[in-house]
């Protein structure tokens, strides 16, 4: 193949991801939608509500990106100026809209409370496609001038990606070079750096599906992507690498395009159901958190304990006192009845548990990074005993028990061995 | 004051960035830890593995920044490539660090696999201050050139931010060309828009301290930064302003330069030590979760009760069944009901709970963004009503939630009246 792409640069706007106030996650986000299309991201770029500035990252991204989407800027705030700076860099008037004026008034009567700062958002750069805003007020536009295209969205993340889904993404799906189509296997249990090891010749040798492996927080991913003449192409040269490659790493791989382990138990308990609870020390209710963000978790997730002290893994757990006393309540017996008993209250198939020290203190006994991890069954229960390094962060345990913990959960709903 | 300020850009390396499969926390925290020197931030720049357009990236950077942090490309896999590129734009050759190159081998052998391509992390640019990585294997450095300061830093955060706070830091106070303090207000309770037009006359007329307010995903704050001589200086400066701000805002300001309203009320529980526990519905743990992120939790947090399913609200926590059918699970009476059992059956001072729903599923009877937040105090138990619109994303609607609830016990805890 041997067609020209198009380039594309997210730019942000807004002292605030500056300053570190605020993650830019809409340039993550948008990137990810991206990968849809044949439109490659190729730069972010962030500047502050300055118009000096913001101008001169204009000129450089109209230098260098066939596509400009610009996110923040838009709202009522007098720090807000992103559609004056890029009307201006693209020589366009902003002239009133007078259909979002009047809708936008119909929503701040509603909605929230009215402040004159709001009349501003109704200017827009003439000639441009209006992004209505139904998440909030400021509409986004699209607009192409001097051979680039422009979108505007606005910076708060519930606003700017279901206008991007809505809007963006049917205008550049149109503008398309080819068909790119992406896979990820999700694998636990092996890192990048071995993942990148096992695989680094066939890398190397190929083009077209392309293959890199991406590390996560506490897994990875091998990525293949696959550009074509139509979806179905780029499907057919993908699938032969996908089956070979999932072959090789075995049960590492936990899922195919998933976000999170969470999220492949979730789907694997919707082929074959069944239900689960939890009791949780040291990840102090993030493995039910994690698990019941997912909408739909409620079809088979229960409840749990936070046995976040002896009293509570006693008194409402119902561990036996005497274990905790014996053993310590960071140990593979205190898992194991942890697991247990989660799953004889609640009535639920299964139930996962973990005890540990996530630091930074510990309890004179273990090192942190010690943890437990329980998975009980009706006719048996496992416990993996971890060591994740006193050199870890807190939220790098937390995290990392979790995940054993969903992998335990999954393996066994697979029917693989719970234990590598 | 009339000084020239140094002018920072972040600059991240990595393809993973651009395809939106890793969120760049990295300079979101670089740049909140920068703001305590004089240096000011003015560019994140994100660009994928590729030297040419890396290299272009580095040419913008060095045309405009006086200050370049580049984070990511450091590591062992074939795509890293930032020491490389650095090193030629800035005309520096690589050279192997020995002490670097036999630590490094140590760490591998100690705690990760051996893989070949770790090699090349003892590569560093000549004359460079090498950061020696306690976290992870590769080494991060900062050198002079060309009238520039460069400082690369890997990019998981786990390592980044520590190597910054242990030598980039340090290293960057000392250039600071003045003194720069801030302190935030933190606000719940009063919307980002509504701050700024509450302050918006005083903040034009501001010049040195100044004032922002920013929004966060569920409460905003109000920023003042002043520049002086000395940080007692700016502290002058800034004090008399912050009491009168903190006046006028009252009781919607539930902390100064803390991260989040679980931060506040632990901070508020070391000074008035007092137990709590938590029942949760559709929070799914995310309360009990956001507390124990926080080192030091398990002093004032006893344990808690997730009881997604009416089962275990009843036979766990021990809700009378009959309540739940009377006035249904999301509910004021279940509410209230789920606060007194958590408080009674883990011996807490209070218990925080909520029943709502979150969605995108309603239950037919409430709709989306429906909230009951309960507190249980040993003399009275209060409940909160929240209609949040269900336009609003499950995860807001989570996080909300938590935010109100955590709310009402630092309201009980400081005597102010629970309900606003």
């Amino acid at each position: 193949m041997n067609r020209k792409t198009l380039d594309a640069e997210i730019l942000s706007v807004g002292t605030e991801l500056l300053r570190g106030h605020v993650t830019n996650t809409d340039a993550r986000d948008l990137s990810r939608l991206l990968a849809q299309t044949g439109i490659k991201v190729r730069w972010h770029t962030v500047v502050g509500d300055e118009p000096c500035r913001l101008r001169e990252s204009v000129e450089i991204a109209k230098g260098r990106a066939d596509i400009i989407i610009t996110t923040g800027g838009l709202g009522p705030t007098c720090d807000d100026l992103t559609k004056e700076v890029l009307a201006e860099a693209f020589s366009l008037p902003l002239v009133r809209n007078e259909a979002e004026a009047a809708g936008l008034y119909e929503y701040i009567r509603y909605g929230s409370a009215y402040t004159p700062n709001n009349q501003s958002q109704a200017l827009l750069p003439a000639g441009c496609t209006v992004f209505h805003n139904d998440w909030g007020t400021a509409p986004g536009c699209a607009f192409e001038a001097q051979g680039k295209l422009v979108l505007m969205l606005p910076g708060p993340p519930k606003e700017c990606l279901p206008m991007f889904e809505r809007y963006g993404l049917p205008l550049l799906k149109k503008l398309a070079p080819a068909c790119i189509v992406s896979h990820s296997l999700n694998i636990f249990g092996l890192g990048e750096s071995a993942v990148d090891e096992m695989f680094r010749e066939e890398m190397n040798a190929m083009q077209n599906p392309g293959m890199a492996p991406y590390a996560k927080e506490c897994d990875c991913l091998l990525q293949l992507t696959a550009e074509a003449e139509s979806e179905e192409a780029a499907e057919a040269l993908l699938r032969p690498v996908l089956a070979r490659v999932r072959e090789r790493l075995g049960d590492y791989v936990y899922g195919e395009d998933v976000e999170s382990l969470e999220e492949a138990l979730l789907a694997l308990l919707k082929e074959s159901p069944a239900t689960f609870a939890t009791a949780e020390s040291c990840t102090g209710g993030d493995i039910a958190r994690r698990f019941t963000e997912l909408p739909g978790a409620s079809a088979f997730f229960l409840g749990g304990v936070v046995s976040y002290t002896n009293e509570v893994k006693a008194g409402v757990l119902g561990v036996d006192r005497a274990l905790i006393e014996k053993y310590g309540a960071v140990s593979e017996p205190v898992a194991r009845a942890m697991a247990e008993r989660a799953r004889a209250l609640t009535g639920a198939d299964y139930a996962i548990s973990v005890t540990g020290l996530a630091g930074p203190d510990g309890d004179g006994v273990n090192e942190v990074g010690t943890v437990f991890v329980g998975l009980a069954a009706a006719e048996k229960s496992w416990v993996r005993e971890l060591h994740l390094g006193a050199f870890r962060t807190r939220s790098f345990i937390r995290r990392m028990a979790g995940n054993v913990a969903f992998d335990m959960l999954r393996r066994r709903i697979s029917g693989l061995p719970v234990m590598e």
